[in-house]
């Protein structure tokens, strides 16, 4: 049974929307309320194309919060509770941010655009409303405002091939995670090394939205030549990489240390920041609960449609967040969410699944190294 | 040309989402990070029973903000424009939010459980990090939670007959937008006579997730000699009957005076609450534009999937948020969000639709009068 997606003007569109539809999109999510394309018509080439190829996805919906002003380093400090001490113009920084009791409310990326402007390339939850209660009630002063900027990812090993013709040579220097202004044929962008897959690409954020379709043909035309198509955010490719997907994975509750963003977590700076007494608090006791990979056997699941109890020996011990079959492991895999009392590796889950149990061992992660090619 | 939602752990389910399901919903948005029906099979009978019988809405989507703690009603009075001064126990008030700059942000319904225990029902922004913010950088001393709750509406002029019949004769007594606590059959409900059709009707806020299915079978069962039968929040009626659909009617930085909320903004409050200077100054500006009715001729119009561009004698004008055909005027209907000059009623409007053009005319709102009948 399938079920359609309304459209109306209270959920706002990408600026390649029209495009994406033009290309045959079939399947939608809505994300920071806006639509985006979650699916084609055909996922496993969606799934070999980023493997072996390259892709392009339009991700508009992973929105830019841009805060601007004399207090704006001050405050982008303030948000995070990892150091930015070497925070330079040009290089992103992966920057998880926690409300005042250590709950993790968003993880986006940050771009710094200039000694006082800066974006936050966000996940799903409302950063813009965070970020200006924050800034008003504490008084910084500084701009907080949705500019008009729409990123299309460009992911796959082939991508790097379509953006040097598309840009130049240049690209090839481009190391991971920094960005660079640039244009192609008056189309204003900012041009990234980054997207959310590690077959690695960039990320080309739209600065006129006006443009949509004239950069949606322009990637297009450059990747012709290297086989590129139309995919999405991979779900199947994020779950073996060990991407973390916000609000998929963590509870509303849920600290940075379940997730495993540990290393993101400087509780030694002496500046303050949103959440740090409680984040103290959390690395000392250690998180309750931990996000955990596992593999388990079977026929090739789907995947899910909710999280999946999970009991260890007849005890409650959490739930499957998300699963779905490894082309690359040939076995049925996912992420658990787990007491911590339960996530030791090696530990015996069993899982009640949609339909079906199943018995889940918990494995390392990444789930799939680097790497691995498709069999 | 349709498309498929796509359903994942990200977006949350409502404790009525299977029954929905097995009583046929067909199309699906996603409203506060939820799964949220919009419609079954049948558009025009969902329509007529609304407007005729009663209907049952799953709209769970609609959360709860609770604000409760020592400094709960001080906080409240704060974060709405709003006089709160005669904010009973037991009765709902539609509160605006606004940020500091006077733009509006939310406009839920405020309802007041205890002394020190406040709801924010609220519309599709994410009102729980705003308040989180603002309590935390305000120095409020209260906890901000969002509630294992969840409204089911019951809609329509029979919607009183069925509500009489699950909880008993005492809710003739319930006055429009008061509330009360209760249960059925050990289900705890807050009942409201409340919901988002100018039909009538009660708003049961199910306090307990794992009772969806049991409160829908329940209010199935008193529904049925009633005719009751599923449906949505109605978007012809509310357009007729000139219900604000906040993130529809607005834009990201309208101000309430743009949308008609004047009556809920009380400036001459001697207390101080977010936006206050903004608001004073919009106020005595005037706002820059303002959402009117509009009626239009032609074949019958299907929803808008984008806003319609305006213009009037050739000059650009504003947007037409939202169309659709009214059965009970037999007409064309619509709001516009216009810039100021081009507001006065019996302006005409040129309007670029989708793959057509249409002549339009401001009129008065609400654009069907209360109690119309169906022809």
């Amino acid at each position: 049974m399938s079920y359609q997606i309304t459209f109306g003007p209270r959920v706002r569109k990408s600026p390649f929307f029209d495009c994406t539809v033009a290309d045959g999109v079939r399947h939608f999510t809505i994300y920071n309320q806006m639509y985006m394309p979650t699916g084609y018509s055909d996922p496993q080439a969606e799934y070999r194309r980023l493997l072996e190829g390259v892709s392009m996805w339009d991700v508009a919906a992973e929105r830019q919060v841009e805060i601007k002003g004399r207090d704006a380093e001050r405050l982008v400090r303030y948000l995070t509770p990892r150091d930015l001490k070497n925070c330079a113009i040009g290089k992103g920084k992966y920057v998880p941010l926690c409300d005042h009791q250590g709950r993790l409310i968003n993880d986006p990326v940050l771009l710094r655009l200039a000694d006082d402007r800066f974006w936050l390339s966000i996940a799903d939850s409302d950063v813009l409303l965070w970020v200006r209660a924050v800034a008003a009630e504490g008084g910084f002063d500084v701009t907080v405002s949705e500019p008009d900027v729409s990123p299309l990812a460009i992911q796959g090993p082939k991508a790097e091939a379509v953006v040097i013709d598309l840009l130049g040579d240049w690209v090839r220097d481009l190391k991971y995670f920094w960005f660079r202004e640039a244009d192609v044929d008056g189309i204003p962008l900012v041009v990234a090394r980054s997207g959310w897959s590690k077959q690695g690409g960039f990320e080309l954020y739209l600065c006129d939205g006006s443009k949509g379709e004239a950069l949606w043909e322009r990637v297009k035309k450059a990747g012709a030549a290297h086989g590129i198509g139309p995919g999405a955010p991979n779900y199947i490719e994020r779950v073996e990489s060990g991407l973390l997907s916000y609000g998929s994975d963590n509870l509303a509750d849920s600290t940075p240390y379940e997730v495993g963003l540990d290393k993101m977590i400087n509780l030694d700076r002496s500046d303050d920041f949103i959440g740090k007494q409680a984040l103290f608090k959390e690395a000392e006791q250690g998180p309750a609960r931990l996000l955990v990979g596992i593999t388990f056997d079977g026929e090739p699941v789907p995947s899910n449609q909710h999280p999946w109890p999970v009991r260890v020996d007849g005890k409650s011990a959490g739930a499957v967040r998300v699963v779905c079959h490894s082309p690359r492991l040939a076995q049925n895999i996912g992420l658990a969410l787990l007491d911590r009392p339960f996530t030791a590796l090696g530990t015996i889950l069993e899982i009640e699944g949609e339909g079906a149990t199943y018995r889940a061992t918990v494995v390392p992660q990444p789930l799939v190294p680097p790497g691995t090619p498709l069999p």
